[in-house]
């Protein structure tokens, strides 16, 4: 095949007239057309990087360098996911490539906090250069909330509207990635204000994240943010929706996709929606796929394939104001999916810029490893970490301590999803009497919680008490820890404690599980202790002995994430715990661990 | 009501959530939401010239200064015409606005190329300064095509790469008009493409206008172009939205709405139609209105009115990136359009930028009259004319000559509006023996047309003999002659015409209409001679008169335009007269007028 570099206009003129050969020819394929909503036998021609010709019917007279037979196989665009975290996945942008690209991914717009939040804007920047001439066409939308809540927890960096305007002048950055500071927003925190500012005098596009209804939504909307994927039940979406907000709904570990379908087919003429993936975690992307399988499970549910296609193609390209793909059309970027079948969304071959990159699932096109600089890979800064640090001590002369806990809820009143999901990151202060023994408090059923800054910026160790985690025995530390990824460490004793966070620091980064004074499994991410550079299937294989030893010692797990990765974020109610200590969401206020009455 | 200055981004917000006064609230009204197609009671805040907030339902808490009942009414948003020439409404802007406004249109995106074939980019420029800070938000598509037909006709000006280039970079330009050349481009003329790479370059919308199929169709599309509106049957359009192509689909005159309903109708899912005007001249918008009548005309047809309404508001928002318009949402521009009927399209209210413009039809708002300068009003420059100018002298000592003739098509092979439209443009060459009396042809049956060169550049005439008119008497002048606009004289005799054209020349510009050696009717039209200063009621009565005398003469006409303003287009099949004389279109070459076999 030909080299995939742009055509000058007059070369992709006369390919388009047939006066010059295709570069590849697809023929007698079923095409999907998004325009019209028709399935119907095509030729597609390809030149260069782009689509040169799409001509209905049998065409003999076509000449091109190299022919696929597409008898029984449904031509549809690249896909294209407009919001998403490359590093949820645990690996670094090539390794994504590869990962995304066999299951007809083509187009990302990323937001890059995660990383943002240990490095960041060089931490954006790394991401780019890392992504630089991938067959994946990786965008950035630039961070635009880091840290998640400034003053409440020691982030690696932060980002301002300087930051911001800077980084909209990189190639590839295109927008402003999700403003989850929705309640700066209404309440007019001049530090978020400014950076959505940018965005507005830029007139780029503007992603959100908001938990907001009435005037409240209102407000949100009318500052800018054009999209929301945090949909976790129909009603809201269809707010939000009915007030012009684009809605992205992730499928499937979070929503409930028939009740979205069902909601969906339940509007006159819904316009609007795009399927995205936000976060997909090693195990569940090596083992169910990408946005192929949102697609898919839209389809499933009963969604009309060319609406589903259409969330996934043009309407993203449209929202993000990529004007060159996201359909089969002359002049178009020659990013191609071939189906074998539309309803089980079944990937035969994948075309990235006229290049086939995957068939049967299997890459076919080598992908440059574009690895991170060092500095990126020496980001676990803590001092040298004893027993001690893993124990609170108790007031002095007592032996009974009433303490703050931070509870996870058990209690579920119906079986929704939705309602799964939040539960499983949503947590509330509860109050417990303890034992102190040889003046340390004794955790007995609960466990303890550890927050060890780790950007080498204040050193700072918050303690705290955990009920209903699960965890019986052992210890857990991961450095994977929103938004500021921070060491956090969870656990039943504090020797396991040390000797899981000592993996973690040795590794740079990553979650380990230790029982017994030994490491039962761990993922090392040395990339910002967020990301590897090895395989997908490497850190999947990893992270699923990650989630077996997290069943063994009865830890709390949930598909989406394990909610341990979410105890440190000040923005999600109720109950918290930074690097500053223990954080009240709803009073936006730090609270002490232990309560003045303490006997 | 308030001023219509854009709010801070912290007071929009605080209006929003209603913690200050809205200056309008909208109650009770029937809002038809563009993006789940439900229609339902809701309340809009507008705060300045931005709607603040969208609530369901009745709203008490509200406060407003000024409260409208919505009750019985439908709200919309403001109509949004992606393809018109304002000169065709043969008014300058400030008048237009005052026209259209009343119809609900808010926002237009013009290509003023008549106007740019007379003065060139300062034509584009006056049009730009007479249109700042109108109501009416008129955005510009630069001319990409002035003359038509560079070397065949004599234009006032021409627009080159870099003339679009510096457009461009001008406030309000934001595209390249209709890129009439379809042939240059799928033929790679290096002056077309040139232009054509100054939009793809700046990323811009760039439309179309193309009489194309099969691959050449393919390899317009591939160039680049987005949208097209020549689209006489559905077949035609069908080819174009399958390869995705947005195709603009404008009514009443041209095409058959049932046609196209019954097509769009009978596609799965049809997505990326948009309704515009193209041309409606002054006795028409008068009559029958504007964008809102194109909208009525497909809703009456069987177009469901949300798809309508769709295709006139969001869509082409969408298609310009005007992402500030084009939806009822919190923080887009408060252009509003309250209707009595959403079946009729019956406009009661009508606002702009938060105000209320118009009511019941009338005007409620001043509209500055922005005038053009004096240099834009001398534009029609030839000589001293004589009755000589109007006869044809024959080659010396012949008494019969045989001469190729401009004939317009009559036979009609069906009752298609297309056809019937595409027949009175379309004309064809004959051969006609005429005898030769004192010297000069007697045009027996036939009508002598003279085509001067008026931008003062070559003084040409070229004279020339049509069969077809209908003329029986009188004459006929216009400076309305696409798209060079040059001065056309159609007629029977030599005083007739020489009394007409001297009436067009000293009103700068016009059309009149001679008999008898007096004026019948006439409209004067200064501005680059093809646009009044004077309202649409006065231009509009006077064309009226016009077309009137047009009758009276037994002149065809179509309700689209007079054949006569395209006899001098070079581009429109197949025979035309320029000022440089008689134009095969189809072989691409000019012809004699006396046949060498003349005896």
């Amino acid at each position: 095949m030909s080299s995939s570099k742009p055509p000058s206009l007059e070369d992709l003129i006369k390919a388009a007239r047939g006066l010059i050969p295709a570069d590849l020819l697809i023929e007698h394929v079923n095409y999907v057309n998004l325009f019209t909503g028709e399935i119907y036998e095509a030729s597609i021609g390809v030149f260069r990087d782009r689509i040169a010709y799409v001509l209905a019917g049998e065409n003999r007279e076509l000449k091109a360098s190299k022919r696929i037979d597409g008898r029984g196989l449904y031509a549809i665009p690249g896909l294209i996911d407009s919001h998403l975290h490359i590093e949820s996945s645990m690996i670094i942008p090539s390794r994504f490539a590869e990962a995304v690209l066999p299951r007809g991914v083509t187009t990302v717009a990323i937001d890059p906090h995660e990383i943002a939040n240990v490095l960041g804007k060089k931490g954006v920047r790394y991401m780019l250069d890392a992504s630089e001439g991938l067959p994946l066409k990786i965008y950035i939308l630039a961070p635009t909330c880091v840290p998640s809540l400034p003053g409440e927890e020691t982030a690696g960096a932060e980002i301002t509207a300087e930051d911001v305007e800077e980084m909209l002048g990189w190639n590839r950055v295109i927008g402003l990635a999700e403003v989850m500071d929705f309640a700066g927003v209404v309440n007019l925190d001049p530090r978020i204000l400014e950076i959505v500012k940018v965005g507005r005098r830029r007139n780029v596009v503007i992603d959100g994240h908001a938990f907001l209804s009435g005037l409240d939504l209102n407000a949100y909307i009318a500052a800018g943010m054009e999209a929301d994927h945090e949909n976790l039940s129909f009603r809201e979406a269809l707010e939000k929706l009915r007030l012009g907000m684009l809605i992205k709904l992730r499928a499937p570990y979070v929503l409930d996709v028939e009740e979205f379908v069902k909601g969906l087919k339940s509007l006159p003429k819904p316009f609007g929606f795009l399927l995205v993936t936000d976060d997909v975690l090693p195990d569940n992307l090596k083992r169910d796929g990408h946005l192929d399988n949102v697609v898919r499970r839209f389809i499933e549910a009963g969604l009309d394939s060319i609406d589903a296609i259409r969330a996934a193609t043009i309407f993203p390209a449209l929202h993000l104001r990529l004007y060159d793909r996201g359909v089969i059309s002359p002049g178009k970027l020659a990013d191609l999916v071939l189906l074998k079948s539309l309803e089980r969304f079944d990937v035969k071959y994948v075309f990235a810029d006229g290049q086939l990159v995957a068939e049967d699932g299997k890459l076919v096109y080598p992908i440059p490893q574009l690895t991170f600089p060092e500095d990126a890979k020496k980001t676990v800064k803590t001092k040298k970490l004893t027993e001690e640090d893993f124990r609170i001590k108790a007031p002095a002369g007592k032996s009974k301590v009433k303490v703050r806990v931070i509870e996870f809820l058990t209690a579920k009143s119906g079986s929704e999803m939705a309602e799964e999901f939040a539960q499983s990151l949503t947590t509330r202060f509860s109050i417990e009497e303890l034992d102190v023994k040889e003046g340390y408090i004794d955790p007995g059923e609960l466990a303890i919680v550890v927050v060890i800054e780790r950007h080498g910026r204040t050193g700072n160790v918050a303690k705290g008490l955990v009920k209903g985690s699960g965890l019986k025995s052992g210890a857990v530390a991961s450095t994977i820890a929103h938004d500021s990824h921070n060491l956090i460490v969870l656990g039943k004793n504090a020797k396991d404690m040390l000797t899981a966070a000592e993996h973690v620091i040795e590794s740079q980064g990553g979650v380990a599980v230790a029982r017994d004074g030994k490491i039962m499994a761990s993922v090392e991410l040395p990339v910002a202790g967020l990301m590897a550079e090895e395989s997908l299937d490497l850190v999947a294989e990893k992270f699923e002995k990650v989630r077996k030893a997290f069943r063994e010692l009865g830890l709390r797990d949930h598909p989406y994430a394990p909610p341990l990765f979410f105890l440190a974020l000040p923005v999600i109610p109720a109950a918290k715990i930074t690097d500053k200590g223990l954080f009240d969401v709803l009073a936006q206020k730090r609270v002490p661990l232990f309560l003045e009455e303490t006997s």
